[in-house]
């Protein structure tokens, strides 16, 4: 079949795209050990520890919107989303680089506020800042960040470790960052329909889910605890593109399945709160929502407790199976069903 | 004096922002040797060797303009850009990672020939693109290149270690990429005035100042003759932004004046003539065109003649001296001149 002289991205999709040009990797070099495919590469120093470097696009009006987002909370989500990579590799973030290409239309102190963000949420992950580039961009804001951190080699956990009968685990909550999104898109539009209005919407009963949404942390305390209890996860991915996308793309490295029981899918009440008022399924907001930056791992069952003895932030949701039961989501009730994963 | 509200980024300038900006550097860490200020940031490494990073943001239109740059030889460029900034700290470069937003109205075979350039340019420099992020953009190409490479502690070379009676030296010739800039945006003015004709600019008798602005090398067999004669500059940098701008900042971040014998710098004959065709002063090509990706370094006097017998594509341009002599330009004629360092 010929190709399309002229053929659009959206016509094969971004993951499409992503997955056709995968092999244009350049020269291949002994000491990588891991090149694109999981939060971070991996590569090998010689003294026996491994840096890893993740690197992540963040567009105004397709990843964030500034009229909602104040600049400080953009420069802490930033460096957030970029830490969450590292430590989803089970490593110690060290550094970060921001490029940041700014339009005219925001003030110097706009931009102050954002690498204030910045500064701040490098302080709370204790990661050095250590270059970037500050630019000029047409009507748009984007930044990309990057973050390196170092292990032990042997401590880098993989997407692809996952192991049949190991117990699926999540810290925290889900869907919450998705309501809040929800709320601030409801708000944005009641100001849009009525811009003479003096706007100011009440988030107080919201705080919470926008909180999540606008200024969410990184799971530093896990790597704490794992590191402390000399536990080691046997898979470790970082929620952001939502519990079904990260979950298959582990089942899909790892060659296995999973049941998981949607009751026991961590919810906050706040989130729960929003669903009902926007008459929508909050599971769904649980299992497709991204940006939560939770994160997922997997143990083997005996590990469960005794982890559970040192870090208690996390809820057990479903256990690893053979490959052929694809994500199978148990309800508690009659209508369980199979969502297929790509292979 | 209290500060404006909103004051625009123009009115200070983005250098004078990211000076301003150069605090936020979140935490502090020890094993970072140099955080933000050279070509690339450098941390040590439990074995005695150090990784440097660097990374560097391209935006259509500001940075580059797809009118007449072939996606094959921008991606190629971003690597060279990325590649060039670590090879300017003597270290090796290892790895890339590229993050790119694209917005609709390209092509996925557009984008593949982007790919295309960025995995040619990988396998010429010896580095495996190991990571990136691919996402939509509005209505321009984004792209950030981040290079990471290795050297043992004691083989970098900053900015700031030129020291007074060092000869200052530059690899290959200046100016010609800025030539190409020029031919390639008069024939696109020209396209752009009568934009009804078939448009085919005989760019031939400007082959070579065109290939040097759209397909710059980095002077990676500068940094391979280094290596293999043990001769260590004190001080290196690529010349991205011209002769004056880069030379002043090793200037000033060493400490010391220059003086430089303009008749000495390297102009091609085809630079020359372009300058001529622009009645222009093909000198302020070479000392205030960008993106030559050549090399400046400084070395003791008796260096020079050892370094010449390995390598031979550089020429002497001058001399370091101290400070108060400022950046002056010998002419060989009477109209000496000098160039203030800022402090």
């Amino acid at each position: 079949m010929a190709k399309k002289e002229f053929q659009q991205i959206q016509d094969i999709g971004f993951k499409s795209l992503i997955e056709s040009f995968k092999k244009y990797t350049g020269f291949k070099r002994d000491n990588i050990l891991k090149g694109i495919g999981d939060d971070a590469s991996v590569s090998m120093q010689s003294d026996g520890k491994v840096s890893c470097t993740s690197s992540e696009v963040f567009v105004e009006g397709v990843h964030f919107d500034l009229t909602y987002t104040p600049f400080q909370h953009l420069g802490y989500k930033l460096v957030t989303a970029a830490v969450s990579d590292i430590l989803a590799m089970n490593a110690e973030p060290e550094q970060i680089l921001i490029d940041i290409a700014i339009p005219n239309k925001y003030s110097v102190q706009m931009i102050e506020q954002l690498y204030k963000g910045i500064d701040a949420a490098a302080h709370d992950y204790k990661v050095q800042v250590t270059g970037g580039d500050t630019t000029a961009s047409h009507q748009f804001l984007a930044a990309s960040v990057v973050c390196i951190g170092v292990a032990e080699k042997d401590d880098i956990i993989y997407r692809k470790g996952a192991k049949e009968g190991d117990i699926i685990c999540v810290t925290g909550e889900l869907g919450s960052a998705l309501a809040g999104l929800r709320i601030l898109l409801r708000e944005k539009r009641a100001w849009q329909d009525n811009p003479e209005q003096q706007f100011k919407p009440d988030l107080q009963p919201y705080e919470h889910v926008v909180q999540r949404q606008l200024i969410p942390k990184a799971r530093i305390d896990l790597f704490n605890a794992l590191k402390d209890s000399e536990v080691k996860p046997h898979c470790l991915i970082d929620l952001t593109q939502g519990l079904v996308a990260d979950l298959s793309d582990v089942l899909k490295q790892s060659g296995v399945g999973a049941e998981i029981y949607s009751p026991a899918v961590p919810i906050s009440l706040e989130a729960r709160n929003v669903a009902d008022e926007m008459n929508e399924d909050v599971d769904k907001y649980a299992f497709y929502g991204g940006e939560d930056f939770e994160m997922l791992f997997t143990l083997p069952e005996p590990l469960v407790e005794k982890f559970k003895a040192e870090f208690d932030d996390f809820i057990v949701i479903g256990r690893i199976t053979e490959a052929e039961k694809q994500l199978t989501v148990n309800t508690g009730e009659e209508h369980n069903y199979q969502i297929e994963i790509e292979s």
